[in-house]
């Protein structure tokens, strides 16, 4: 019987994957792997071992999470390391916990290995901090559906916001934080790709995202909240002295 | 004039470090760090580079945020390649925010370069995921304190909630959650130097840390919410079939 170590890739640059992580990859056996996963990362895991694809991609079939709980526990039957390997850390929004929940039902040995959150990812390249001393003490990260079973009015309380999944519905989430409290002068930054190729940062504001939202593509999130102000004046210094 | 990296060293085992990481100690011509850096991690710094301890001690003297900002500032003005070493994520309560604005105004480049909080290590360690579907599908982070400046209402609305650096405060803490509407039933998990020598998890409730709390010790956090109920379960499971 093996063992699985649910593994947290990062945000998608194989860089910001943590050492190991990158071990536990050169010694597995079989990997089963997310749509979220940066494909050279799998460069690492040895041409020996099964590579699965697990992920949902539009338009193709995915697997259903109680089928993908069936195949990680049929691979720990037959191989000694098996690693899910997941976008971000695999216990925020990863599906971690069913997958450890299932395993560990049956018996099956199960280690977390943490990865660096694609909110943090988004964070460091937007120059946005998550918390800062006299800005923000304090940082809530939801999804961004569905949009009627969310709590706007303790959302809208909340100081730095944190938007996984909700780029889709980016205008009726503004509306609804605006609705419940929020300014519309409040700061706002999308980060599409965060740390990959096709990075992409666009700063606005709640008001603006509430009337006439700017093009955003996907995998993407947000932050709302006072600490955008600072990503704002790092790229203002930036600019400081540079030629047009 | 050099550039500054602000570097996140991860929750404290040094295999948790990015790759990214790795290779900019080694690089560094002198690198700044902070008490919650794990020593090991600083035997990756070549002997040639300078060693900074910028960090706050118990009992000694320690420098300010405005004497540490100086000091990065200087030794960019000095060396190629300065890193600023943090335990966790320097963009979450990791005064990362404030070290960018200084230098950034005064025409120094920096780069974030994220880390592993140790919020992901606490869950991972404990096996407590920040959300699962049908437990939580939001996790507030906050500092515990000055207790008289937290917004109590919002904090017990929340779904998981990560206290950090609020073990000295645990009662008080539970009792305010408990009083503006948290059950005293709910789960709560104490994680001390996660992933660290010394890593020790206690399960706790609410109403239990309110009346009678269990002995903490630091550096530790501590998450509040449903998805507690997950580690135990795990817990549980692992002692199925194990000798006493």
């Amino acid at each position: 019987m093996g063992k699985v170590y649910l593994v947290g890739a990062g945000p998608g640059d194989p860089e910001l994957l943590t050492i190991k992580a990158y071990r536990l990859l050169q010694n597995a056996d079989v990997v089963l792997y997310d749509a979220l996963v940066n494909p050279q990362i799998l460069d690492i895991v040895p041409p020996s071992a099964e590579r699965i694809f697990v992920g949902k991609r539009a338009g193709n079939h995915s697997r259903s999470q109680e089928e993908i709980n069936a195949l990680i526990y049929k691979y720990s039957l037959l191989y000694p390391t098996v690693v899910r390997l997941k976008g971000g850390d695999p216990f925020l929004f990863g599906r971690g916990g069913e997958e450890l929940l299932y395993l560990t039902q049956r018996g099956i040995e199960v280690e977390i290995i943490p990865g660096v959150s694609s909110v943090f990812g988004a964070a460091a390249s937007s120059f946005v901090p998550l918390t800062c001393r006299g800005y923000s003490s304090s940082v809530t990260i939801t999804t961004g559906h569905p949009l009627e079973k969310m709590d706007w009015e303790t959302l809208a309380r909340s100081e730095t916001l944190v938007v996984l999944m909700g780029v889709k519905y980016r205008r009726e989430i503004a509306k609804r934080l605006i609705e419940f409290g929020k300014s519309p002068s409040e700061g706002v930054v999308f980060v599409e790709n965060a740390t990959n190729e096709g990075e992409k940062i666009t700063f606005s504001t709640l008001g603006e995202v509430a009337n006439n939202p700017p093009d955003v593509g996907t995998p993407a999130l947000f932050i709302v909240g006072p600490t955008v102000e600072i990503g704002l004046q790092v790229y203002r210094s930036m600019l400081v002295g540079k030629s047009p």
